[in-house]
């Protein structure tokens, strides 16, 4: 018996999370699904309010199996997620694809859908481990620079998470894909990338400057220096 | 009797769309929700389907009061969202807020919701008007430059509006807001803006490359010049 070098193509996890639409475009594994995840700085948590749909753009951190958002207690959106079936969309826009016809113009781009139950933490060491994992994505090593959080501050921060056990994730990369017989139309065709970069940090005109504005910021974006 | 030279704070158009968490970041007037939607390249719409939230990023364009979305004609949630409420959210990240307390940490952004009924677009007309301007949206000018749409295309792509009824934004600016007590605590705090920029236009390597890459995209930025 020997093992097999390579796992097989993930398939989804369950058919709610099936792609459709372009499935050569699918990726159900969880290497792909995380790495996208880990890239995008926010979220787009979807919550069914009163039998009507509602989307709010969210921070958002992944700690290993679970994917956790956070907002104030009287939060609304947050308050309906609890126990119910959510949806957490993530979308890193990576280009325009422009084609010789309307019809054939798309974008390039990573996306993740999670579907599942939203579980709220109640145990404020894990409340207050997610709140430091939120900052430490934005700013990987910042949070033990931090004054450090008050139980007054947890009790008014409601932090959900949402198990990766059904998810998928959409990636297109490349050039138009137009039809043989459009590809000698005369108009300039092809991809025009989009890319997010940081600018110059600024220190809060509040107080007095202090040195050691952050380097880097979530997946490797480089910062540069404060001007 | 004189005409105001400046109309009051608009309010929101319903209760629905009223902003409860930090209603000092909201704004309900055309001028504010337009200049957002105009500048960011995607949107999240939020369908209900089978009494569970789906959210799916998609490119729209504005088109004086209803913004517009496509898609495959047989996209499930497309096809489910026809005559439905729905939920539209733009956001553009601007960056990240460093604060003193992990708890006050916060991004800037602008972002605008809008709620209504998604009414399917069905004349022919209006279909090719819609798709040239997402097209045109996207690189202006571009549209009349392409191979025309053939009625297969318009028969194949579903396009849904929604009207502008009932709309919100919410806008974050400028330095992390610490209480007094924490502005002398010794750790760099500020803002890191976040920018979307274009990378170097790249020719469709499946024809001969024509002149024409694009200069500008979407709401001015530019692009540089072919590498």
């Amino acid at each position: 018996m020997t093992t097999p070098l390579t796992a097989p193509p993930a398939g989804p996890a369950s058919e709610r999370v099936r792609l459709h639409r372009h499935p050569d475009r699918a990726a159900y594994d969880r290497a792909t699904v995380d790495a996208i995840l880990d890239a995008a700085p926010i979220a787009h948590l979807g919550v069914v309010q009163g039998g009507e749909p509602r989307v709010l753009p969210t921070s958002f951190v992944r700690i290993d199996d679970v994917v956790y958002v956070h907002g104030a207690r009287q939060n609304a959106l947050l308050t309906a997620a609890v126990g119910q079936r959510v949806c957490l969309t993530v979308t890193c826009l990576d280009g325009l694809v422009l084609a010789r016809s309307a019809f054939n113009h798309s974008m390039n781009y990573r996306s993740v859908v999670v579907l599942g139950v939203a579980v709220e933490v109640r145990a404020t060491a894990q409340k207050a481990a997610v709140l430091d994992r939120l900052v430490d994505r934005m700013v990987p090593g910042r949070p033990p620079l931090l004054r450090p959080t008050r139980p007054g501050e947890l009790r008014a921060t409601r932090v959900l998470g949402l198990p990766l056990l059904e998810a998928s994730a959409k990636v297109r990369t490349g050039p138009p894909v137009d039809p043989a017989a459009d590809r000698s139309f005369p108009v300039w065709a092809g991809e025009v990338p989009l890319h997010q970069v940081v600018g110059r940090p600024l220190a809060d005109p509040g107080a007095p400057a202090l040195a050691g504005a952050p380097r880097r910021i979530f997946a490797g974006l480089t910062v540069p220096t404060p001007g």
